[in-house]
């Protein structure tokens, strides 16, 4: 597959998870975006609608009819909840990979998708199926699968941040708290006066903090990741949103089980646990990533902390909402299961200041 | 007192609590400004040096001289750490109620300040006389008091939400987790390459992460709070740089004792503990405070939540630090402490946006 | 008048200028807001739509409904544009006065306002009667007046900056160019993907450059302020949004007519034309005005210069776009025509920063 | 040349041209970074001064020494001004290439370059060898040329504006305004009150409205593009800053010679211009391009207008301060000099949002 061109389609390409695909596969060297399609733009000229792309693409938006996808090699959907659903099934079956970007193919539990996401699934029996396009942690069942589900922004930070101490037993999964920041654009890019520049500039708060679509997510990935399966992960998850435009924060607070090892010891190894893994930095003892130092990449970088006052470990892990956790990640997802290297096209790096 | 007008002198006047207080007390409708000093600034007029202030004030910088506050009724030290200290005795002396707005005599431990500050204290004998200025907790000892140290910004969106929990023993007092944001102009004004619009706009970051100065002085009282005398607060405390102005937002996380008391219940009397206090606003249950909805004013906004997924209370926490956390909660502190309504020259509702 | 409280009425208080006018008449001694109207919220309480006038108002928004009026003293609309022309006539026949913020009655001409507004007039009889609320310019015929225009906020900036130059045959009334700047507030508060935090921070733009409705508002007040009538006013006018909340900065450029005239002697002359005026503040020579130092308050302040390479006069006026620019303002001139000081609850300074 | 690998040596790496340098020759398949001085910084790695480059380099910072780039094919000056002059006489003896991004070689005259950067300089003799680093304009200059001036943010996004209205004799040369506008990178990374968060966030202004030092650039080049060399260029230049992190916002006035001549046969022209420079992007009629279209990039986008009211043309050019401004030009100017495409390393997409 790695010396012939991959061709591309995009579901739904007029939102930011879209335009960020389109800037990132404009840098890939192996790969052709065929077909791009929207309802409301069909017609239109992509570089009409996304100024910033008029040196890169001369593509129009389609109308998503069936059939449209059938030379593709892979099919990214950048739309809404509830649309990838739709079309998983046809594309899957005329041999493409399906990756979602949303988040319909993101809990296993039919049930428990259809509570928190408010619709009926009209594929559940694919939810079993589709691997959690999270690379670090499931890159053997990436490679070779047809339908990937990319993680959400907030859970890729959280994992990323947590996935070496609980794998390695290092905290109680019972005791997690994860204090989350986004940028705005997490929010997506469609009308609506909660995120007009005049209500969050130049303010802070939280929201969801009764709940939020992706505890369950995270809850079920750190369910899977737990030394002993017999643990109960106990989650506390608030989200907030930032007056910026791009990058998540995960503060992450949780219990050391031993308290007598020292953060040199569980730094080393944390360290370790992402020595082959190109995409996550650990920092260095007393660091504190800046969301800054990854915009525009798909990087995570993370430091790891011992509060003072207490013995809790607080680890700060920082990535781009739109590349590490959505469009990035997703070309990552495309590159290990067409059998690319995993960097292919996603080393730029990231854009200071 | 009420009747006749209170002499005002300001001990640094060209920082950003300092603005804030000349902005607050042309408001004020029994003070005059008759002192304010800076030594770099000395012979300049005020409203040359801040060009908001030119409709309100007609006065000039002066060097601090010994003897320039004798005709004051009150001072306000605004200047950074290490320079309130070497004024307030004079001023005590002098009659007048000191009023310090930095972080001189906000421990009472001298030895535990001079680990933090890294500075020798010239007047350790005055920590144990200084008022802790907090006036929802500490109203009667501020009446009547000469030396107030007026709380950290941080301390006090956090103590404000902490403590009717704390006082009525709803909370486990080893399991606080304070993750602490904040705006950019809580870290002064002056020349510093960190905190540059390059260095520091579209971008979110944790700081002392392994250790900050807040986390004394909310112990602190915190530990005065607790229900039991013999519970040890236990206090996990991260502070962040949020890219706007001004805004605390404090996200409080802590363990219920009693698990089958209902969030309702909590509610109501943690309503109730504020009821007659001007200042603080408990929001009805399921709001996000913004930081936006405080601006420019002297209000606390409060949240209360029960996490999903867990069974933590979270506490949300907002106040706006140039006025609650510095100059507003100082000028009330200076009407309780000179017979004035606490509320005088301080209703003003916030700006927003 | 002056001893009596002046009955208000808000008609659409939903939007940035309807918070606005009830932020700035909480401070306003001599006011009762009785009647707020929106039909989208009617029942709702205000302080639960707008959380930062929890501490200021216990009223609720109510439907618009014929007669709902009749005991208020004044009523402003706030609302978009094509809405007080329906309410105006019933207003004002009750014997109150009618201040539109909106631009139903910024124009006289009924066949310009058509062709910029896209809509009939319901009540084109009523363009001439109107006054143009620019009391620095029109304080007289504001007096006693039932029915004020109140001005855009470009117009504002601009216009004030123009005056004494016009008045005084200082420019070619020929020559002007004005490149306005706006916060993004001016765009109102409606769900619109163009002012998605998303889509206007980290980024500046120009619009409307062939043409906005502002130009010939502008264009008909400078004509009457021509100091000889038979001088035809050319303008170049182009709007540019800027990512900040607040603020109006109009940049405007015009050719000297007498080359020998000294800078010195033109600001002279431009103070003085000011000297009287409370809220426009001429800067000394060399000052470039901050949009930040008018924040939240009604004070215009206006910088003069010459430039280098060109003897252009260069004029810099700044106002927040949401008081001078809307609702201080029109509480400005309700002051004047209920017979009050004109600057009666506007004269808090500046919050900065 | 175009086969070996180019080796580059950075003069002063730790300012905002400099980590942007960085971050594009990362990307330019055709270049190694040997060298990288800084005095204050000597020994400490890139990559811990700048963690956003942790992923791309494992260079030092070395003291500026005699003949330590005597290996390189070129070297870029990325200093405060009057620095480059320092270094410029070696470099170009021992072969390399020397590309100024600072002002030590922008004016022709030693007397006017002294007068607005008020020191001496020390080479005034290179001052007529030294090109002009617009590749648009001046490509054939910048081919096998040893001593690069790369023009300042400002003069780029002017120039590019005026050039085909100038050659073509569209506009009256004597009647060019220039209202700029810049983000805060372009003031760079130095401690500075001026430019922290809490002094510019949220607010706009002009400056240097009386005399900028880009004044001169600009009028010299302008000068040399009249069709006609009698025509004497007037040029008004009032540059403003805003709130964001990168752009040029140039909104260029000027009177049309032939006002019989159409908008549309003017844009063709235009356009036809700068048809075969892969740079520039002319927008279709009634465009306003945003400074965000062009973030992170080498690209310059224009729009065209003809104002209501008036007939004055008006040119919409914008730029990132940082690329197309500064190190992204720099790094055009090398590839021409030494005979790579001059697009090489520079044609990734912006960063939109």
């Amino acid at each position: 597959m790695s010396n012939s061109t991959i061709s591309v389609g995009i579901i739904g390409g007029t939102g930011y998870t879209g335009v960020e695909l389109l800037r990132l596969l404009a840098a890939h060297p192996n790969t052709d975006v065929k077909i791009i399609t929207s309802r409301s733009e069909a017609g239109r000229r992509v570089a009409d609608f996304f100024p910033s792309l008029r040196d890169s693409y001369d593509l129009e938006f389609q109308a998503p009819e069936v059939g449209i996808f059938s030379d593709c090699d892979v099919v990214f959907s950048a739309t809404p909840n509830g649309v990838a659903m739709q079309h998983a099934p046809e594309v899957i079956n005329s041999g493409a990979v399906f990756i979602d970007l949303a988040a319909d193919f993101r809990l296993k539990d039919p049930e428990q998708w259809q509570h928190w996401y408010q619709m009926q699934h009209t594929c559940p029996e694919l939810l079993r199926d589709a691997v959690y396009g999270l690379p670090e942690l499931f890159f053997d069942e990436i490679t070779n699968c047809r339908l990937v589900s990319n993680p959400g922004c907030y859970p890729t930070a959280t994992i990323l941040g947590l996935a070496p101490l609980l794998r390695e037993n290092v905290i109680d999964a019972g005791s997690i708290i994860v204090d989350a920041k986004s940028g705005v654009t997490g929010a997506g890019r469609a009308a609506n006066i909660a995120t007009l520049f005049s209500e969050v500039s130049d303010s802070f708060k939280a929201y969801g903090a009764s709940g939020h679509r992706h505890h369950p997510e995270i809850a079920q990935i750190l369910q899977t990741l737990t030394a002993d399966a017999k643990q109960h992960v106990g989650l506390t998850f608030i989200p907030h949103l930032v007056p910026m435009l791009r990058g998540i924060h995960a503060t992450i607070y949780a219990d050391q089980v031993d308290q007598s090892r020292s953060l040199e010891s569980i730094h080393a190894s944390f360290d370790g646990f992402y020595a082959d893994k190109p995409f996550v930095d650990v920092l260095p003892l007393g660091s504190h990533p800046e969301t800054r130092t990854v915009k525009g990449s798909n990087f995570c970088r993370i430091g790891l902390h011992r509060a003072a006052g207490s013995n809790k470990l607080v680890v700060l892990s920082v990535i781009d909402n739109l590349v590490k956790g959505a469009a990035g990640q997703a070309i990552q997802n495309m590159n290990i299961a067409l059998g690319e290297d995993q960097t292919t096209g996603l080393l730029s790096a990231p854009v200071l200041p």
